[in-house]
């Protein structure tokens, strides 16, 4: 899009850009102003502030949202950062689940979707991640071409060059080359994706448990596990994309010689700690009835007996894992996410006795608290970034 | 030490400084230049050059090394960083050996010292250390007030406010609060402490067999087992100096009800996996000769069956080791440094062996280039970095 023309007095083009830039930023974070405060807060002069807030409204980025008045009875127009110049797509993809939300750029969410995963194949899962894209974003209104970016969370780690998820074993079709043009071609350009543990942490970090965290990990367990692990409020990723791949982790094996061979498609610390393990030790221990995690943390909640000790072996997995985490990073903070989150009351006190029974190095273990919202709490973040930069970048042109 | 006065025209004293440490930063990565080229590859003027090399001599920092002769048979001064103008000490502290190295400013170790570690408490450790690290200043003709920065390399995690080392169980007396200011009394000020798994890293980082890996651990294996992890040429430390503890991994655990009460003071991992326990396994396996993790290695070269059946338990323990940083922090490289990495020959092939049988998630894993030489190197280094602004900073003053 062209930038637009307001008049200047002999300010180059590149300058104005900037100054314009610093006033939608400072009205994105610091709320609706009026033109005095955003020349005081910016050290913009008035009439250069005057300028740039007509060429942000003539674009659509800003707008008046009311009038204040000032000790001295005179009232000042309020201007805002106008919410309504784009909108982000978040999508959740999990074995079980497909979640959508659609957040405009003031991050009020103005369409959620949630619905269960039933594909069987990567064709079908993408078909399905389409539809209800496309159903959220006629819910609130909208058209495909009002979403600037889209962020789609996935288990698994995001193949640049094959544009697959490899390490993805719960979905099937998944590590197929081309499958995130397939996404593309069905949500529209501008895809980022992400692995789900680390939007998750994201999430968490940004408007959740993990505040403030300089070096923490964000388990989740739900089909499958992962964790995100940020430093310094970056996402730490690794060689190859793959750190916090925890599912890998070589839980219960002493000796490689009896196992010789190609590794299996999942890891041991998986196979031992996802949510259907919890069912699978619920039913050997005798609790023939329980049908899924959550029926398992309800009896346990209730008193059973024998839900308690499936509860108290998950929690032990579980210390295994923080255990392992902590000795290789030495996290401040571990934040449990992920549908396993929600078990929390249930789990934190076995999992930090059974740390302390048998290692120093013992971080601190809470509750995640967005809940089933973290991945797509954490894609809404990651695509307001850069739908801020975007979006502007098309109405003005970059500076 | 006061500024030395040089004449100049109209330079403030802050730009002089800065131009001389210019010119002494060109020559110490460069080596010997003529003022023409110290010139032209600062950007400087000619006089302006001639000034700071003038300052840098009488300050002791630079000293002509020669002449060389141009195209039209003119001749020039070449000048170098004088590497005298001040020395490093690095000191590596081992359960079983005491090591001592001084480097001057161009990277020569100008002495170096090896003892065994005899000492049963920390005082001895301690009266040790200053003994064996004033023997070596002795040997290279210096005094104490000629080392300009101490680097002591040691087990354990340093904890700046009780002025002791953690987790370092297998040096007694090393956790007393006090303990690093009585080897600065021995040693002298400006000591810094580093974990010499850490040192290891920069060492191989810098010289060995780590160049351009942006992201690593090399783990070290002798008495203890530790990791020093690097990030974009930075040591990773984690929330509290604990990063890469992995004795701490919880190695053959899988049920915490089994060990109620407090961790023992060394790790799962580490009882497993350190060199003790190479010993103890081939005498478990009917080696009972055995008295060194070097013989068992020896012996399996030579082709004992039952040695080579202790060096195989030994490498399915490190693949459990390098298969649990794999999966929390996907490095691109696992250096395998310290007495251990001695015996790669025989361990690498079925380390890597064990890890594809079990996990997707296989770094390359490779013998470090250092040997024992790698914690005195990395201390070297350390120590270089500091004292080269130090030196400068006391000899001309502070820009």
């Amino acid at each position: 899009m062209a930038g637009v023309e307001v008049p200047t007095v002999g300010t180059p083009a590149g300058m104005r850009k900037i100054n314009q830039r610093a006033v939608l930023d400072l009205l994105r974070r610091g709320g609706p102003a009026t033109r005095p405060q955003v020349a005081k807060d910016t050290g913009l002069s008035k009439p250069t502030v005057s300028q740039a807030l007509l060429a942000l409204e003539a674009a659509g980025l800003a707008r008046p949202t009311g009038q204040t008045s000032t000790g001295t009875g005179r009232s000042a127009v309020l201007y805002e950062a106008d919410p309504t110049a784009g909108y982000v797509l978040g999508v959740d993809i999990g074995r079980e689940h497909l979640r959508v939300a659609v957040s405009d750029l003031g991050r009020v969410v103005v369409a959620r979707r949630d619905e269960r995963n039933t594909a069987r194949s990567g064709a079908a899962l993408v078909t399905a991640v389409g539809k209800i894209a496309a159903a959220a974003i006629a819910e609130a209104g909208l058209s495909a071409g009002d979403i600037v970016v889209r962020v789609v969370g996935s288990p698994g780690v995001a193949d640049p060059e094959k544009r697959c998820f490899r390490h993805a074993p719960n979905l099937p079709g998944w590590g197929r080359a081309g499958l995130i043009d397939d996404l593309e071609a069905v949500l529209g350009p501008d895809l980022m994706v992400e692995n789900d543990a680390n939007l998750t942490a994201v999430g968490e970090w940004e408007s959740g448990a993990a505040r403030g965290a300089s070096v923490f990990g964000c388990i989740t367990i739900g089909t499958g596990v992962g964790m995100g692990l940020m430093v310094d409020g970056r996402v730490f990723r690794g060689a190859t994309g793959a750190a916090g791949e925890i599912g890998y982790l070589p839980y219960g094996r002493t000796r490689a010689a009896d196992e010789p061979g190609t590794p299996p498609a999942r890891g041991h610390l998986e196979e031992a700690t996802a949510a259907q393990s919890v069912v699978q030790g619920a039913r050997e221990l005798g609790l023939g009835t329980a049908k899924s995690a959550r029926e398992v943390f309800r009896l346990a909640r209730e008193g059973d007996e024998l839900a308690r000790r499936a509860v108290e072996t998950e929690a032990d997995r579980l210390a295994y894992t923080v255990a392992s985490v902590a000795a290789v990073i030495d996290p401040e903070l571990i934040v449990l996410g992920g549908g396993m989150g929600t078990a929390a009351d249930l789990l934190l006190e076995p999992i930090d006795r059974a740390l302390r029974a048998f290692t120093p190095l013992v971080p601190k273990v809470v509750q995640g608290e967005l809940g089933e919202d973290a991945v797509l709490t954490g894609a809404i973040s990651v695509g307001l970034r850069a739908a801020e930069g975007l979006v502007f970048d098309r109405r003005v042109g970059a500076a």
